[in-house]
């Protein structure tokens, strides 16, 4: 069947798409999310067929390519195609099996993953399965399959090391900057932590959008590797290193209803942490009110399920639960809680205490794994690194081997525009909520405008007095900041006693 | 904020859609089906925000805005537009909820079904919705509350007449109509059977698509009224009459993986019904391999099933298992299926007895339920409406009460190019596979092409000689003729002993 391209201006981020319209879809027996064969002289691709009802938008004989069609395919506006149907992937018969409550084969999983990390399924497609691994969760020997799978279908990290540390923290807490501590205190004490993070998805700021504020962190693979063999550490973007890629598909179609799929979640984690080869794991799980897990039962649960995965994947892992109750540090969104870290790996005084404790605890935990200190004298080796300034060393390494400059927290620039916060009475501070300081920084401009954020003066249990600062909104935007100021008076971010 | 419009060539079918690039969607902290508040003057509407990564499709600043969206807006090309956070539909707390394994209550289950109906949910929403329907099943409340939401939802025909009688086929068996011979002889007897039925989705022809070689089907709700007081009965498509709507919408989703939820697919059949006030149904189960239920366990579950939740809704209910191992009639296809049904009328010697047997006892069946014939006695009492010359006289009213014109079988046109396809050995038939029959028609241009379609010659247990006809294949096209040729050679439709 021949057609003529409708060059179709608008991209569908991810999928091939193709668009007839209802009637010569009819006349061919065609229907939404067929898949078509699409040729033109001899290059060949398939795509998912849409339908559209407007003879307006695709005229009858056309076919409508949308802008990755239209690459994939070397065609412009005008051209004649050729079109026959293909059969549809076989993986949408085994995503059938696990809605059924089946249990899926190694060949199965590596299919499925397979077409999603080559857009060979729709959206709906794509639900079907996240849906089916949520209401039937993976079990143990699927999920091996299923990490292995991820990693399989994505690039990989070699390192002639080992071991090789990583670290994770399921997120949920503002601030929470441990990774720009622990890595160079790690990297100081000769491990090797070859670090991905990635960027703020619903959070003030991830790891890589902070880390930016200082220095480049967009590297390849071959980038990457020079940094680490050079400083033992680095800490760059995920997400441009194609790392076990079916994840961020995945997360897609979660965030709709905000499903969480544990076993697929585990398995995203220890996917990521395999493409880098690493073979010790910290992972942190905060817990808290306004966290993003609320109970300790969860925690503990998760936690179990890490240490048994790890165990199969014959990786080392540590699980530490902690406090997530508030956000950690004082400085909230990319600039602000890159200031914290250079404050604590700088020994400034107005460094975070509850970030050092943290990420001095952690650290440590690290070199106990190691073997780079004895049982229980991990945490005083990781303060000896810090204290000695070797770990604002290594950082300054790392950020010149990754093409950046900012190595002093004076030279970070916060919003040129402020709002001070203060107390309308006197008292304990007995709440601070996560998501109410998250939706604040975020309207400031966190993390789009790396300026804007939030900085709290006080943490819970501190006592303050009526007109004393809670905390002050800095944004480069007028209006964002007048937005901002809008959500602090709507919503309580900071509850007294 | 502020966007200029582009408007997108392109329609959803559905959901108001609009669409902003990355960079200005992460300005504003917008997310991917997001709902935002438009506003142009003084009109309002709420749409899913997409997002694209092309700033070519959307520049900065500007907003997207698909046919429909554009249209509810009253807006074009370069108009300057309003927007705003909205929040998200309280149903989808309910699907999440859903798919937690809980049980709905009457207000979620309405909230959902409104959200269906309003175009409010994108289709990933509503493949989550599919997903828990199938893996935690509706229980019987919540299937009942369903059917309700559903027939609220949509609207509903008020006939003053009782009892108002009504019949439904699940479907999976090609030339299946007995539709068309029930409803004649039912009306005659004087009872009422405002019959609606659908078109095609993947058979070669629904009995909309039959009914309408002969006579309009596309009538509104007035227009039905009008005709079932005049003469008893009608059957009319009802896609047109927005007959809880919900349905059609939650199919577009399931057709993929090709999922039947049961308890949403019962309380989809019941609603359709409800919202026709009917009163006594007749329910067909065709089984057989090949059929849609392919074993008499499943049959006479949903046999259950049907019948548990008619009791609930007050509504009488007779289920008949019928065979589903071939096609019914000889006919398939809309032109040669019609003409199959005015052979039965009107007593013609070509007539397909397998058809009229089973509508002689389906229309008995019904004629007891009516109270029009005695326990035992509706079959003969249906043989004598049918060979009385009454039932064809009232199909004869329908027609013309429809505004169509058709009525002799002599006036009914075949594609004008035929293929047969002879037996290349002697022997008896065994089987005959109603989805390859299926597929054949389909190519051969049904149900789009009225006058394509299948003449089968022989039934199962029938013997042929080598060189026999076994079917014609017609077409109206003699490209479609040709691919019909080909799966006829590729597959086995028919397979003899």
């Amino acid at each position: 069947m021949k057609f003529k391209v409708k060059a179709m201006d608008i991209t569908t981020g991810n999928t091939l798409v193709a668009i007839l319209n209802s009637k010569d879809a009819a006349k061919f027996d065609l229907h939404v999310l067929d898949r078509i064969k699409i040729r033109k002289n001899r290059k060949n691709i398939e795509a998912v067929l849409d339908i559209g009802k407007s003879l307006k938008a695709i005229p009858s004989g056309s076919i409508g390519l949308f802008e990755e069609t239209l690459e994939a395919l070397n065609a412009k506006q005008g051209d004649i195609i050729n079109i026959c149907l293909a059969k549809k992937p076989l993986s949408l018969q085994y995503i059938r099996k696990k809605l059924d409550g089946g249990t899926l084969s190694k060949k199965e999983i590596e299919e499925i993953i397979n077409d999603i990390v080559n857009n060979r399924l729709s959206s709906i497609e794509l639900t079907y399965f996240v849906s089916a691994c949520y209401t039937h969760a993976l079990d143990t020997k699927e999920t091996i399959m299923l990490v292995k799978a991820m990693v399989n279908c994505g690039s990989t990290l070699k390192l002639n090391k080992y071991p090789i540390i990583d670290k994770h923290c399921i997120g949920g807490v503002p601030g929470n900057r441990t990774t720009m501590i622990i890595v160079p205190i790690i990297a100081a004490a000769g491990l090797t932590i070859p670090k991905t993070s990635s960027r703020s998805i619903t959070s003030p700021s991830g790891t890589a959008d902070t880390m930016e504020v200082l220095t480049n962190v967009c590297l390849n693979l071959n980038q990457m590797k020079r940094v680490v063999n050079k400083t033992n550490g680095c800490i760059v973007w995920g997400g441009s290193l194609n790392l076990a890629p079916a994840d961020d598909k995945i997360i897609k179609v979660e965030r709709p209803l905000e499903i969480n799929a544990e076993s697929q979640f585990l398995a995203s984690i220890m996917a990521k942490k395999m493409s880098v080869s690493s073979t010790h794991i910290l992972i942190d799980i905060p817990v808290g009110k306004s966290a993003k897990l609320e109970g300790m039962k969860l925690a503990k649960n998760l936690k179990k399920d890490f240490i048994r995965l790890a165990k199969k994947l014959k990786r080392k892992i540590k699980v530490m639960i902690t406090d997530g109750s508030q956000p950690i540090g004082n400085g909230i969104g990319p600039a602000l809680e890159a200031r914290d870290v250079l404050y604590v790996l700088q020994g400034d005084y107005r460094q975070p205490n509850d970030l050092r404790k943290k990420s001095i605890e952690m650290a440590g935990k690290i070199l106990e794994m190691g073997k780079k200190a004895k049982p229980g004298q991990g945490k005083k080796k990781a303060l000896e690194i810090l204290e000695s300034g070797q770990a604002y060393k290594k950082m300054k390494e790392i950020i010149k081997a990754q093409e950046g400059c900012i190595t002093d927290s004076e030279n970070i620039k916060l919003g040129r525009y402020a709002y001070d916060v203060t107390s309308k009475k006197s008292g304990r501070i007995k709440y601070i909520d996560n998501k109410i300081i998250t939706r604040i920084a975020r309207v400031a401009g966190a993390p789009k405008d790396k300026k804007a954020g939030i900085y709290l003066y006080n943490h819970i249990g501190d006592r303050v007095k009526k007109g004393d600062k809670l905390f002050t909104v800095y944004s480069d935007g007028k209006e964002q900041l007048k937005f901002a100021k809008e959500v602090v008076k709507e919503s309580s971010a900071i509850v007294l006693k």
